[in-house]
């Protein structure tokens, strides 16, 4: 913590604040650099800047260092300044000068570009599956629950009757547009920017195409100043699709909150997903969902971070887009941990049959009460009046029953539609 | 501005402070909400809510207003506190009774959902059309500027060689990214809410179907209270497709900027671009392109507004969505704005053709001397300690002519591809 | 809207786009560029660079414009650019030559710096004035109904017992910190500009510490550059402070929100403050807490667009420092609005005097009891274990009163206290 | 990282969930935590809550602690939640009982507050040291370059005479406005919370005026509620104050990358400040200046974030509020390394003394000639119509240097004003 404690070098101090936690960083996204090693060193053969037996020995030695990785064992030393240094020094050890030629024709920019892109398509695949999942039970909950009513509110205020299959799937369709964003993102993403070099191509006679289809990108990110304009924009468009996401998960978590206060009390949970006190019996403390709505929340933070880093900034490399990896690593890792608790948890979630009981929701039906009458065939004015006065003489008699009818309403849940649009959505992705 | 200025009732107080400039707002969106109405008379008609003559009548009226409206002779007065009491106040005045049939089964908060994401659509859908033009000014640009070198910068450094055609086509390529965001708000934006009411739906038969086809709408927003959630969520993702439309405007304007500076001197316009001063005649201030710069930045802020305004708030309306009008709406025209006016200004650009004769750019070259001598047969070290030595020696001579060959290098701009992926990001809108 | 509209010539678009309504916003500033420049030209008396002739009729003519402005009668035609070509044409007008003479050792630069600076001290002062009589409503207010009990609540979960006293309060001592980030800010406009001209001073022998007292500053910003650099900075001081305040408004609007809901029912308010419906009688939407609630959210994001329009520009003017007036301009009226309906409001506020005869707050106490029976001597695992036991078999009888005695407590609110820091602090303003 | 992997049981993964890291941010705070625990086992030991012997061993047993804490050999394990379990446990292992009774009339939530104030108000301190460390060296390579001359820009564009004794001492008096948001952050901090409990106060007549004294702050947080308030409120003001810090370091950092750059190449650093090339010889890449840059402009990106964490919620503790642990404590410690590097690299900043021999500023001192000109007694008109004549036949003669005397400019910086400045703001704090 102490940057300048006597007894440290200049020269450590310098790594220190230059490198900082990047080392832990790089090694989650090792793996997705030994993949774009692999492809380059192939790609060198093909056009005769690597042997074929110097290809096949970079290809053995780089297997055996995803190994590691995968295993969990691949630690970047201080000595190392990130993973490309400490995977180049593997290679050399193992192979001597066949180690070094790995680097021909690319540079550390765009090996940072292709890693973080394969990285982000894998993590955005799983958080697309994530929120499919959640989608999931969001719909089966709904379907489980599509009868038991539910106050609906406008203003904070008791307003219209709604129910709990309206409510859950009410959050399983705003998952769609979500998914929309998640899609455009892995769409940017999907665009291979390696032969970039450090921004400006190379002179080598490099085949772009080849290592495009080898590492199983869409296309190219042609021009090599749009792929290292990507840094930032890439990390961008992932955070944007996860704020956008984010805040559908928020608000579902605020409800729960809301709706387990004991002035609500709608739903409850098991003793493991709230905190109790043996004498504050009535105390449920939705600790996880409290959680769950901070963290989202702090997730629609990310895209504004970038933002201030990259705005301003003329085209070109700039080191500080080094900072993209802390601030969208653990954003993602967050992401995901928020959709698989929300999952874990709701499916526990337990629902108030009895809640329209309660005098408070009396009024909840005038409207339908009024549209009643009008469908019957009494003017709306007429209808209108009556209903007022009887209200105000204390003499309505509130029906607690809705006989909603139309597609998306309580009584007319189109939870088929609403599952088709998604999948029209999310399989578009692969 | 002075709130509470004596002789300002409390009625006349509220009223500043809860509609304020909405009324003006409203008038962007007054034709929107006209055409939502008429799809919604003949909605009425079919399910026999309303009679033929009616919904005849109905229909013609809402055409006398849209024909006001057209002609920019819509005017909300202050005795009406939007858009929707207004229209109903000229549809009662010319056909009494019938003219308030029109707000069965629907509610301002659907009415507010509809016309806006029908605004939103045509409004996107032109910022496509100008991000599309953008682009293809940036290719011709790039196409016919592609000979003409420029240094390529990394930290602001002189590093690599690149050229006229790979900056302004990095840009169109980037752009390209920019229509995935754009198309996946269009998305998000093309889907039915009316007929969701005040966000819990409506006790009457109404067709949701129909008035989703009548109104060009690709489906429905089925769910109700998702419709409701959607106010403020499809906004914030046109926000956020506009957020990374902007950096990459903003980031061209930067780089404008920079150029155009006396120390870099790679650009100029004419001289209705930029400021001069006759005693000071180097001086060519480009305020439109700091503007540009500074729109598109302060344009990145928007969904950060709207995530402040509706974070935390549970599900169901609240009037704090509201704001969302005058947060989105400036932000909308401003977005045009910029990007017809980086179109007409770019247009004129000139390119400085002599720039790598000043001698700062002697050591641009030097990666592509050394990989000649690679490629030519010398082993690396040895390549790399002969170009050392000579440079130290003052004996390299710069050779400044680049052999780039790779896709989307300097000497193989991939145009026509880049075209093609664009124009599949961007036919799919439609 | 079209900004390219067939008919309009270049320089009209460009004049749109680059000044936009700078003008309207310039007819605030006014008054604050005509004080300055009668300093201005006093000071330029005072070094023999103007006659005094030629003084006197300036400040004569300054004052009939300042006469007009003051009046409301002040505008800025299309063929000025902006506040301070219109007023010295009106000067030459007037004056002829002598009126050209008010320009000499000053710029368009310094002029708006101390234009803004004047005009933030201002308005500083009043949003100070605004806080400070709101903190002495919720003073009157805790005094009032200190004996008032409320549930308090942590995780939205019924807690522990609190008062409207204790509530009332604890938004008045917030306000005392937020008037410390008000201070601050005041302090930094608080330094004079003037004389800074395009940045880099003049050459011309002003006397700055002249037209610092002339203008009622504290003391100078001295460096030329750092006055310049105030540019942004000063503004974003401003937004921060207002950012502080609007959280405190904010969230006492969230409370309201929450308490007038059926589902707390611990306030309410006269008809003219909420919305309600003959149909649904129950309901009283708080429309004017809602958009407080909204605008002091949206005053929150004012910082991060400031410093997304600066974050990276390097030192010296930049024409995009012209947006700050466009964003500060409208958030301090939105400020001072809330501030005063919040006042207005607030001071009708009726509060529920039965609130915890309702079961649901039954072991709010449950704590308190606990506490006297260790008070009483029992140790407390044994008062706990009885407690426990009680409540398990159902034999718990509620006590609802509490005696709480220590400082800040409901029984010791401390309002004399709160009352002299925030004096302590508010005097320092002058 | 992958939460569901089998094999973990439910229960840990809720810990996971929501205790994360929260552990090793309580590492930091743990001091803070023992010294408030001493003040309040004293005041219950003076209100006669504890005997003088269980005051005494409960002292003596949070030194030892505290000792361990201060050698970095304090570790919570995974089965204590935080801190504050693993002190009561380590009290409650050395006393029994009487380790207990430390929790008597306190709550973990005025703990966390009171722990998090302290430590707030000390690393504040260190900051506004850092700030001043900085401000005094600013000051010297003031005095040190003062007659160094560099051209000043408007618009990225050359425009008057400047200095590097301008430039550095204009930073310098940019952290005074920085110290005063500093101090009022400091003031914020300097309210003692603890006597609160989870926010309610307490039954128990506990002395919180004597914890105030013995903790050192200034004066009380009176109101309970206000206090738990506090909590993101603190946060926010500081993280407010290190955002208009971060801007002015990030600005400096800004234009020193620029100044390195070939095309400016006003600055040089030594070697191990920037990072070259043997066959780039030109290059020296500013890795350090951009990394302060970008954690800067990181860094102002918090006061968003803790305001999207906490905005629309309720009064009344939440568990979202834990989130702020880890948004500020990291902060805090990348303001202070910036700070330091800052001043550590800008001591060895080399100036170029022949930076105006270039002929692409020989205007830079047309208005100054102008100027004189008119002092001389030429009229306006025509010494501009002189000096444009000159200029456009190429026989004017540029006089490259400066006779500014007024307050603040480039001939009288008035470093000593400065200074006073930034003393009577400083000094203020303790």
């Amino acid at each position: 913590m102490k940057l300048w404690d006597k007894g440290i070098s200049t020269d450590k101090k310098i790594d220190l604040f230059t490198v900082g936690n990047d080392r832990s960083l790089d090694e989650q996204l090792a793996h997705y650099d030994v993949v774009a090693s692999k492809a380059h060193a192939k790609m060198l053969g093909k056009i005769g800047m690597l042997k074929t037996g110097e290809v096949d020995a970079l290809l053995k030695e780089l297997e055996v260092i995803d190994k590691i990785i995968i295993s969990g064992e691949f630690h970047i030393e201080d000595e190392f300044e990130d993973m490309h240094s400490k995977i180049e020094f593997m290679l050399t050890e193992a192979l001597g000068d066949t180690g070094k030629k790995i680097h021909t024709a690319r540079s550390r920019n765009d090996q940072v570009l292709v890693a973080m892109q394969l990285f982000l398509k894998d993590e955005l695949a799983k958080i697309m599956e994530d929120s499919y999942n959640l989608f999931d039970l969001l719909l089966s909950l709904a379907e489980q629950h599509k009868d038991t009513m539910l106050p609906g509110y406008t203003h904070l205020q008791v307003a219209m009757p709604s129910s709990f299959g309206l409510w859950f799937s009410a959050y399983a369709e705003c998952l769609v547009d979500d998914m929309q964003f998640l899609q455009a993102a892995y769409r940017v993403a999907d665009q291979n920017p390696l032969g970039s070099a450090a921004g400006y191509g190379s002179s080598f006679p490099i085949d772009r195409s080849f290592t495009t289809q080898e590492l199983g990108f869409s296309t190219l990110k042609y021009n090599v100043v749009a792929a290292q304009m990507g840094r930032g924009k890439v990390e961008r468009a992932s955070s944007e699709a996860m704020a956008m996401l984010s805040s559908t998960v928020s608000r579902l978590a605020m409800d729960i909150c809301l709706y387990l206060s004991q002035n609500f009390n709608f739903i409850s949970f098991p003793d493991e997903l709230t905190t109790g006190s043996s004498i504050m019996p009535h105390k449920k403390n939705p600790d996880v969902f409290e959680l769950i709505r901070a963290k989202c929340n702090k997730l629609q933070s990310v895209p504004n971070q970038i933002a201030l880093l990259t705005t301003n900034l003329p085209s070109g490399y700039h080191r500080d887009m080094q900072l993209l990896k802390e601030i969208l690593l653990p954003a993602i890792q967050e992401m995901k941990s928020c959709l698989e608790m929300m999952h874990f948890s709701l499916k526990s979630i337990q629902v108030n049959a009895k809640i329209l009981d309660d005098s408070r929701y009396d009024y909840l039906f005038s409207v339908d009460t009024l549209n009643e009458k009008v469908l019957n065939g009494l003017p709306f004015r007429d209808a209108y009046k009556q209903m007022g006065e009887a209200i105000e003489k204390g003499e309505f008699i509130p029906v607690k029953t809705a006989r909603h009818t139309h597609e998306g309403s309580l009584g007319n849940l189109c939870l088929n539609e609403i599952r088709k649009k998604m999948e029209q959505v999310y399989i578009g992705k692969s």
